[in-house]
């Protein structure tokens, strides 16, 4: 008699992104023939650039030919990619070698299935408000506990607030955990840690043995370069510290799919040997994947050329510069806007204390945008919603004028 | 202070394919300038078909084009991907909804992954030779005990051995097994089951509310239309077996990454609802996994249609004429041969009684031909050897020459 795996039964119901097509779809069916402004999704909308789409044409003609036809790749993924990773960093100041690479098919299944690698009693901590895929990956497994409606939590997690009075990013873990999932830049607050900050849960990580798992996805998204793009930029992290990154929204790659994840050699926790954790991920790896598309990754090659960056980067600005719209037009407004600045994520407070649902709606019913209310990625998340700023540049141009123009905040 | 998994201590070494490696570096370094026969790893090797071709570079032309790029695709995969798979299974008398279909990136990683639905108790069964995936993926969760070096085996699997005497189907487990993984067209032995000895294997599960899962990933290669390709062509399978199939050997795709899933609705175990393990399937998927590349679910969209699929026959079938020169070269030799009709794979009983390495060791230095030790997939699969029949065509037939009139059967 098989028997499933309970802990499935403790994930919370998938509500946020189903209700909002709920909603906006009983909006269109009383509203026919109303256009919605979509800003909810953080979804890629511009073409791949041409350096990437060359290489892409390219590995699809090389694998057209059976002279040049190749199958299964490198086991942790293309020794030319993971290179030119090692020296992406490098020219940051990060070295790490080639095989502390592991390339993936995007950061969602590196951030859900890296938990794997630790006890299932050990307890983990995570941003509050926080991409959900940290929670439920740990809620399938046990870690979690139960879900406590009322307060949108889960009993054996711990909750690291991201706040107004600490600017969006935790202060360290009054408790003893051994998992702490960080983000920055933050998804949903557009946050961005600072060197001082990310010190801080170094230190605790190396006093405690504890893991940092760094979701470095929007990395790309910092302008400012006093800011650290990656762990590996502060002391100490190498021992403690699991960076994963991703080409999604670095280079447009969220239907292409390609990510890398980085376990150090000589990350070390309680009962582990130097070297162990690495090779446990290999095996992990090795086991449960089969490597990324070799186009995808040809393509993330392309990405990672002189030409290939600038290309992204130009990519990117155009996004940001609809960030820098989203944000000066809600701030004409006189609402209280975060994020936005270094990151594709706009974090606005409602107004009037109205709910993240209640301001969701009232932007949906006055103004035809959709956006995410806050609190669908914790309980800290209440009374915000986030804007994603990709978009079309003249769709998010007719979205902010329609919020400025209909919004009534009286 | 995080703690590790333990459990990932208990695999036993990576130590076929690494083995093999170092064996063939070892030959090289004494006999240099030597040419290798490569008939170990069931790589693909011949070029993409001209329509799956053709339907990539479309798809790469839609994604440089800001007016038809897409980014994040369908939660269970792209809807026309699954809706052709639902048709493609139609055609062969299988009825399935298109969302009892989850598209991957492979069949490794389900075959991998699908265990997590289930109890960390549960009795695993698998047949003995087996895809090592199938065990490790339960090793590192504790399912599989520890490892007894000396037997070959994991000390809380069952192990059903696949032998000559019974035609490499086994029979049904003596105890009572909750989880049951069968392959086939089987890898390693070639051989595959017939509708009898799958119903009594859906008979027992059904029986005893086990779970099959089912590794079709081969069945293109079947051309006897009296065996079955799905699980779901036997009565009572939609109640009891999980199914798993990839398109890298059926149309070449070990590097472009395609696979796919199917959970039914009617499926239960012991203390599940109905309807409980698909949801729970789509849950991880949209939880651990982002969807497989846009490009590569294009190119088996196209691989699908009536030329897509007289193409990838026609490669098969190239693959399929290799499987007869070496199966009948080996017999001319008066070796014993299994497999090699409905599967790329050619199961060579070893000649004088030799251990799997010790055959291995005379066909690298006699004929300078990599196979691979029949001993690398379970204690079952000692005294064989398996041979690839993927290559080119050219090289097969000097690998079998040199293997004619060099190997020396005293």
């Amino acid at each position: 008699m098989a028997t499933i795996q309970t802990d499935y039964r403790a994930l919370a119901a998938g509500y946020l992104f189903p209700e909002i097509s709920r909603r906006a779809a009983t909006f269109l069916q009383e509203h026919p023939n109303t256009h919605l402004y979509r800003l909810g999704i953080g979804n890629t909308t511009e073409a791949l650039s041409p350096t990437i789409v060359e290489a892409l044409h390219h590995k699809v003609d090389l694998l057209s030919d059976r002279d040049t036809y190749t199958g299964y790749g490198d086991e942790q993924g293309d020794t030319a990619l993971r290179v030119a990773l090692q020296q992406f960093y490098h020219k940051r100041g990060v070295t790490l070698e080639a095989d502390e690479f592991f390339i993936s098919d995007g950061a969602k299944s590196d951030a859900a299935h890296v938990q794997s690698l630790f006890g299932t009693s050990d307890v983990v901590a995570v941003q509050d408000p926080a991409y959900p895929v940290y929670v439920d990956s740990n809620v399938v497994v046990g870690r979690a506990g139960t879900y406590e409606k009322k307060e949108g939590k889960y009993n054996k997690l711990v909750y690291l607030p991201a706040t107004e009075e600490n600017d969006f990013f935790p202060e360290l873990p009054k408790e003893k955990v051994d998992i702490i999932y960080l983000c920055s830049p933050n998804n949903p607050t557009g946050a961005v840690a600072t060197h001082e900050q990310l010190q801080q849960f170094v230190d605790y990580a190396k006093r405690h043995k504890a893991v940092i798992i760094f979701d470095a996805a929007y990395s790309e998204f910092i302008s400012d370069d006093t800011l650290p793009r990656s762990i590996y930029e502060i002391e100490g992290a190498k021992e403690c510290a699991i960076e994963i990154n991703s080409f999604s929204k670095f280079a447009g790659f969220t239907g292409v799919r390609l990510g890398w994840s980085i376990v150090p050699k000589h990350l070390v926790v309680e009962n582990s040997e130097v070297g162990e954790i690495h090779t446990m991920w290999f095996r992990h790896q090795v086991t449960f994947f089969n490597g990324a598309s070799n186009i995808s990754q040809a393509g993330g090659l392309a990405a990672l050329t002189d030409q290939g960056l600038q290309e992204s980067h130009e990519i990117i600005a155009y996004y940001m510069e609809n960030a820098t719209m989203i944000k000066e037009a809600l701030e004409s407004l006189g609402l209280t806007v975060y994020g936005g600045t270094n990151a594709p994520y706009v974090w606005v407070k409602t107004p009037n204390n109205l709910t993240s649902w209640e301001f969701f709606d009232q932007l949906l019913h006055q103004c035809h945008v959709l956006v995410t209310p806050g609190s669908g990625f914790g309980s800290s998340g209440e009374h915000y919603i986030r804007i994603s700023a990709f978009g079309h540049k003249e769709q998010v141009a007719l979205a902010v004028q329609s919020i400025t123009e209909n919004l009534q905040l009286n």
